[in-house]
């Protein structure tokens, strides 16, 4: 599983108020933080009204001060994520493109020739399509786009939008169409999901994001946007690999438990 | 989901213990507990090398003394389980036949006439099939010996037979091709899964438990012996049914939390 941490995001009221604060100790602590847990990428998303370039700046200058994991740079505004590239040490991921206005005319030819990955929404213009065919034709349209570019499958990171589960009548079924197609036509492309948006609204979320997750791997989801300081669901995603055949005598689930990435925390043990 | 209560069993070394002492109270607790939690079954199986019939026998007055909740009568021996029979005041499970020995001869006629449902184990003198195909040929035989009796698909709960991860080189693909073997040829058959066997000798077994049971839904188990006053994994089957389109905006997960049967206890509320 490809882990996209997603605690340093100015839409989390509390890291909000730190970006509003200037608060430097809280965002390298949260960088370190999840870099130590286990976090393939480091979100970087600003959320502000204003001085959005400058505020991205500052934050990825305080990530990359702490540690060398490669950064996602985040925004809807895919200007704003071109003017900070060259701050970035590394190639990461950019966050996001999508079938909207002129995402992928920005940013495609602007990442054709580097190593950046890059996370493809299936929306547009009229919104999150309702149904399976029109997230599909949305897919088709990017990878199309992007093959135009020579950008890989393998550096395309296609998010099929989870949304509420409260609201949706036949629970996930088209969300797993919308994945099987992709793992099918697109064997080479990652699948990423923001899991816990699936519970919105629901009580105690955290048995809701670990049920979808089961499910969604077991379609093909590999990459996902989430908090890796969440123990039981880092420990949810190692028993659906082993599940899944993809953990050899559950070698990897054991030294996961044994390195203390899930399980009981000291203070649980006492 | 329909669930058995597994608490009452003699190869629980707790268990083992109550009985030897004939503490009529724990098993009585024990009852009533799991009835109270929503048990559809309660397992009674006395797992003594003297005097099973008896044992048997007492344990099932037991537990009809405090709970209408009907039984499943659970012995490796079909001559114990139609001795019991009959002491049993409403027909419940039996638990088991499979392809050994004389299991379907005696019990199979026994039941035909009645209401009494049925536990099958795909295994056979040869022990635990090692392969699909040679599960689904066990399968393939009892269901014709069933229908044989006029014993419909629908009073047969088909147990595919979990057995550890851990020693599992290809992770639980054999057994999902198995579970959609079953959803698709016997489709009003229920598939019954002993959960927690998958989890033997791995660190933190709820995890693993967990999502091994979000995934055997997804393929189609639809009853499971388990416990039921394990409010997690309680948890984590309501939300698959959401996930999974059979819960009409979540309505049922959130009357479940809403009634306690899973969420923080009140002990961790405080």
């Amino acid at each position: 599983m490809i882990i996209v941490g997603e605690k340093i995001n100015g839409s989390i009221p509390s890291m909000a108020k730190a970006i509003a604060e200037k608060n430097e100790a809280r965002i390298k602590s949260l960088a370190k933080k999840q870099s130590k847990a286990g976090a393939d990428y480091i979100d970087c998303c600003a959320s502000v009204n204003e001085g959005e370039v400058e505020t991205l700046g500052w934050m990825i200058d305080l990530i990359q001060e702490v540690t060398d994991t490669p950064i996602c740079v985040d925004s809807p505004n895919p200007e704003a994520i071109l003017a900070v590239l060259d701050r970035v040490k590394k190639p990461g991921m950019i966050n996001s493109v999508s079938g909207e206005g002129n995402k992928m005319d920005v940013i495609f030819p602007a990442i054709a020739d580097t190593k950046w990955n890059v996370v493809a929404l299936l929306c547009d213009d009229s919104g999150i399509p309702k149904t399976a065919e029109d997230r599909i034709r949305v897919l088709d349209r990017i990878m199309a786009e992007a093959e135009k570019y020579g950008i890989r499958q393998n550096r395309i990171f296609i998010d099929p939008m989870v949304e509420m589960l409260c609201t949706a009548e036949e629970g996930v079924s088209m969300l797993m169409e919308v994945i099987s197609y992709i793992k099918e036509n697109y064997p080479k492309a990652h699948i990423i999901c923001a899991v816990s948006n699936i519970s919105f609204n629901l009580p105690y979320r955290k048995i809701v994001n670990q049920a979808f997750t089961v499910m969604a791997m077991n379609y093909g989801m590999d990459a996902a946007v989430m908090d890796p300081l969440n123990r039981d669901l880092r420990g949810v995603i190692y028993a659906t690999d082993a599940l899944l055949g993809e953990d050899y005598y559950c070698m990897e689930y054991i030294g996961a438990f044994r390195e203390g990435i899930f399980g009981p925390t000291e203070d649980e043990k006492k």
